[in-house]
């Protein structure tokens, strides 16, 4: 073995929020069951702490009150640098594909929104990764989805452990998904919709939408084709939060991607 | 041929409302499309009038701004009876089997609320029959249950049609769905939710639920079991408006009914 002693240290602060947006009802309700049953997010080095996140909108069961607090973090003060020796959050996917069973497999999407700097909360942490569940239905909570989001923030919580614990992990490659751009809904000359997203295109995130592909069903029978020259990764599409954001669907394009290892800390190199 | 000469008015006067909810997409975009283009609604005998029925809560993409209009129309003196030898609604249910494509078909809900009283929209008009259609997230427009709806009203608009022309209508039976009570969502001490709809139950409306089968997931991992001693049809299972009404889903029974002939009317008893 050919460990290089790397500067590591340990996360004790790991916070879990959840109701950031208040009709999301899988962050809502799992965090109300971790403050009433804390262990499920205790680890032997740290206790990570749940947060609810916007109790006045999860109250009204509403996106948000008065603006999106997921757009609110853009002050580039707020922000930290991650200090060096702290995981990637790539790291995660490695661990979730060898530790956990394949229902937890994840799509990575980079998201660098243009011009406009960070501004969701996870920002605002050192390390921070936000988990997207979905599509679902604003207001519904699914025991499926519920269950499925509960084993993933476990999963994040075993592969702190394991950092901190100072194990090594391997390097590897993935596919992650980078935002280019965004595609407003079709409308008409006063601003209402003219159409809607096309059934071939709906429910179809992550998969390849090619030039000539229909990708709106507009009001008068008509198909809007994809115009773009290259294959593109449509995510969010038909979100209902984003309709009001002119948003009917996110263009990716999907990048191959080199995942550093982390080596192994044996316990002579823990201070 | 045996017709008995039956007193039949031709029905001149109808409305289709949609936005009622401002969050149900389908009859929002759908009424805002008739407004600019009512030839859809235009048959030889009669023109249905498109109305958006909460233009507020449109705008606000939210069920409803201070209560909930579909719950608003209880007085006793809002009410009409219907007159001699109007259509029963159920006669849509042949027509749509006889002239429509099987994507059409529908199920039949009898909804008396217990003691209250009438409440809803279309029961302030002498022939009013609602039509729902989902589960469908709020504030998303799907364009294949669009379609759907479409398609459904314009069947409904074709049956009026041939109703006021006076053509015969056979008799029939046919199962509809009548509702007995409700069912609340597992709750805590506090009021909050203390599980939800289990998989098992969650996306089967209408589908029998019989004794000793699950109906909750609590988050404790526990499955909360059907207690009931008769088999149940569940409908409007896990729907984000009724959590605040406090109802995971309505337990109904299928109960065959027969639905009398209309005789044809010819010209020489039309006035």
């Amino acid at each position: 073995m050919c460990s290089l002693p790397v500067p590591r240290e340990p996360l004790r602060r790991v916070a879990v929020t959840g109701g950031t947006h208040g009709n999301e009802m899988c962050g809502v309700h799992l965090v109300r069951h971790w403050l009433q049953t804390p262990g499920e997010l205790q680890r032997p080095s740290f206790s990570a702490m749940p947060v609810l996140a916007n109790p006045a909108a999860t109250a009204a069961c509403r996106r948000y009150i008065d603006r999106d607090l997921n757009r609110t973090f853009t002050l580039t003060f707020l922000k930290g640098l991650p200090p060096a020796g702290t995981p990637d959050s790539l790291e995660l996917s490695n661990q979730g594909r060898e530790l956990q069973n394949p229902g937890l497999s994840c799509h990575f999407l980079q998201y660098d929104p243009a011009g406009t700097g960070s501004y969701s909360l996870e920002s605002v942490s050192k390390n921070g990764i936000c988990l997207e569940m979905g599509p679902q239905p604003q207001g519904v909570l699914r025991a499926d989805l519920f269950s499925r989001m509960r084993a993933l923030v476990a999963s994040i919580l075993d592969f702190i452990e394991l950092f901190n614990q100072g194990m090594a992990f391997p390097a590897f490659e993935m596919d992650i998904y980078r935002t280019v751009d965004s595609v407003d809904f079709p409308r008409t000359a006063d601003g209402d919709l003219a159409g809607t997203v096309h059934p071939q295109l709906q429910d179809h995130d992550f998969e390849p939408l090619r030039p000539g592909e229909p990708i709106f069903k507009l009001f008068s029978g008509e198909d809007v084709l994809y115009e773009g020259n290259s294959i593109v990764y449509p995510v969010f599409i038909n979100e209902a939060a984003y309709y009001e954001k002119h948003v009917a669907f996110l263009k990716t394009e999907k990048i191959r991607v080199s995942v550093p290892a982390l080596p192994e800390i044996t316990s002579t190199l823990v201070p």
